[in-house]
């Protein structure tokens, strides 16, 4: 048990209520303030991706005994099912039959923010902080930017207040603090596909249903309720685009045109596209990531990332995996258990944000592909015969906890290997031969000296 | 003539005052903004790098008539004198002779705001901008960032307020805005070498001293009165580091032992050292630099880069230089006028932001290095011979208005080339052979495939 502080917390996302959890549970008085109003009292707005819960995420709620709460609200997904002109293909996600699950973001943060007061955290809605006196730990407190403040002193903060954070915008200013916001072209929407009458799901329920179209893709995650939730992402400007469907007609005919088959089971296609935001996309990367003892971001805060390795919640949640370890090891230091942090934490969310950017590509494009998909049977052969040799980028990334950066660098250094690969003369024939195999392990062993 | 507007600049530097001057002889009524006293009444203080105006700042000052105004308080060098061992070798910057000027910074910025005076812009000082709504072109100005603010309309408004940019600040805050700040491990200190009693220089005075000592360096630029303004770029940690030298004799044999020819010259070292501060080097990127046709960036305010290449205040000069162009063309049309602008910068604003973080290697290192040297004079013989085939790095960036990104591209091609031909045999000796000219030759010709 650590002595026991006061700690505020900057915001009740997911991140920030299991992170209460955890400060609870190692004696500390908790506090969690968000600018919104408590969402288990309002509904959610149609602007969110389903989350896809992996085993980072999972590690992160076990170890602290929430897991199976949130289980009961997850739904496994086991493999990718893809939509190609009304024709379907599956990829399964692992090896050995491994899932992600789909959670709605909702849900999972109420259930989250219940586990936290369980736990004894005290929550205070539509609380907003304007500033944080980093030396001192102290909130300015207000209505309004410009209004009256209330100072709230504590003995530490964190600062899980998401992409746009304040707590790290007033750690942005002081000097060498490095920083970066790119927000890519693409935006996203949501929309939705019903339960049918008897709540059964209208698609396969135990998928992540993508519809690559090059630029532009959908997909939908299952609920619990038998609906779908659907991302659409797509170019705010250009060809196909946001910009570019103006009206009913234009949406109607776009769907029937390019995504016919989905025309039958989202019925309020336009009424949805009208209604809902385009939310845009951001990258965004900081350092450092701590002030002293006193101040500390964490997930989104500090590394928010685009969406396509479904690994946002999941880098969160194992930052307080990390941060868990390192309170463990240095005690009462938090000084030192902060710099750890931040430095066993920065090269490997600097590694997903990367991923997470490519794999827009691989989503939206390369599952269209045969070449791909031939691609992906070779390194599951090759991995299933060879566990020792080979474990694909997809596995390393979500089923396990090696290190992102690791991920990134043995995920490129097996690109390079299947580049050579996918050349040989007729390997869409030879694709399961023993010549194929053998090249592997020979340019595997060339890239060891 | 355009439509007069009223025009507010933030920020009296040298890219306001001489935009200032731009805009009042277009026909506008400008106001310019400085959160700081009025320069021209105040010792300036001892954190400056002396200024290096080359050809694209000459361009802007003398196309509206204030360049020999300037001239006035520059001094031209023509070459690096590079100091090695108490040895010293001299490095011409052009083919023809063309020279660099050396300008104090406040010097030339009391002197801009005179001008701009002179050509019937308006300056308040010590008016502090805290926000500005940029739809309606409104500056927040008021004391402290949390009392109370006077809202002021103008029809435009320009942010030329540097690296830290307040009017950048709320162009941060709007969705969609790329950015990114990042800072070197390495800092900067102002020393100083005084005139001779009878006022002459200790040094050559036509040139640009640098003293290499591969991760950090001492330059020293010439002044009128017959000083000269040093700069100590170095590591903030590490061996050879601003934190490893902590008392005046650690400062003293530190000099003595790696720079021992300039402890004659500069008297006052170890308080200079301590006296004046240590600063941060910061590149920084953003997009976009307008909004409609209320709001520009422009200066460092939307391109901050590091010092190593001379090209920071050019760069700015030259955006002055394209908008006006755009002036030109465009007429009344701002939001075309903006737009254009800011396309046509930004590529060539990376690219001297990427052509000076690199040059930071070339000053410290690789001067110091008699390959890089004899790279240099193969380069030299033969753009010489061959002025249509080659123009060096140098040159095209310092001495020539063709776009900063060009000469990347280019630069990165004749490295490409230069590479090669060093790895001759025995280049050393052979180096002004025609076999050398023709490998050139006959590289140039395959990398136009």
């Amino acid at each position: 048990m650590q002595n026991p502080l006061n700690i505020a917390i900057v915001g009740s996302g997911l991140v920030g209520s299991l992170l209460a959890i955890y400060l609870k549970k190692a004696g500390h008085s908790v506090h969690v303030y968000d600018r919104s109003p408590d969402i288990r009292k309002i509904q959610f707005s149609g602007r969110s991706i389903n989350l896809a819960m992996s085993d980072r995420g999972w590690k992160a709620l076990d170890a602290v005994g929430v897991g199976n709460s949130v289980r009961e609200i997850a739904i496994p997904m086991d493999k990718r099912a893809i939509h190609i002109n009304k024709d379907l293909k599956f990829q399964p996600y692992g090896l050995n039959g491994e899932s992600i699950y789909s959670i709605s973001r909702g849900t999972l943060n109420r259930k989250m923010i219940d586990l936290a007061e369980e736990a004894g955290a005290e929550f205070f809605f539509e609380k907003k902080i304007w500033d944080v006196n980093l030396a001192e730990a102290t909130l300015q407190i207000g209505e309004t930017e410009r209004g009256e403040w209330e100072a709230v002193k504590y003995d530490m903060v964190f600062g899980s207040d998401g992409a746009f954070s304040r707590v790290r915008h007033r750690m942005q200013r002081q000097s060498m603090f490095d920083y970066s916001q790119e927000f890519l072209p693409t935006g996203y929407k949501e929309l939705n596909i019903p339960a049918n009458p008897d709540g059964t799901h209208r698609l396969d329920k135990n998928s992540f249903h993508i519809w690559p179209k090059g630029d532009y893709m959908l997909i939908a995650l299952p609920n619990l309720d038998g609906s779908f939730t659907c991302t659409l992402f797509m170019p705010f400007e250009g060809e196909n685009s946001f910009a570019s469907l103006k009206d009913r007609k234009q949406v109607e005919d776009f769907f029937e045109k390019n995504l016919p088959d989905t025309v039958d089971v989202i019925p309020n296609l336009a009424e949805d596209f009208f209604k809902n935001p385009t939310s845009t996309l951001v990258t965004m990367k900081c350092f450092p990531w701590t002030f002293e003892d006193k101040v500390a971001l964490i997930g989104d805060a500090c590394h928010a990332i685009v969406p396509f390795y479904g690994q946002g919640m999941n880098a969160g949640f194992e930052d307080i995996t990390i941060l868990h370890e390192f309170m463990e090891e240095f005690g009462n230091d938090w000084d030192k258990i902060f710099k750890a942090y931040e430095r066993s934490r920065k090269p490997n969310t600097d590694a997903i944000a990367e991923l997470s950017y490519r794999n827009f590509m691989e989503m939206s494009s390369k599952t269209a592909d045969e070449s791909f998909l031939l691609r992906k049977k070779i390194e599951k052969r090759f991995s299933e015969k060879h566990p020792d040799k080979w474990l694909p980028l997809y596995s390393r990334v979500t089923f396990s906890h090696r290190p992102y950066s690791e991920a990134l660098a043995i995920g490129d250094h097996q690109k390079a290997i299947m580049d050579e690969v996918m050349l040989l003369p007729n390997i869409e024939e030879k694709w399961d031969s023993n010549e194929v195999e053998g090249k592997i392990i020979s340019l595997l062993a060339s890239g060891k000296k």
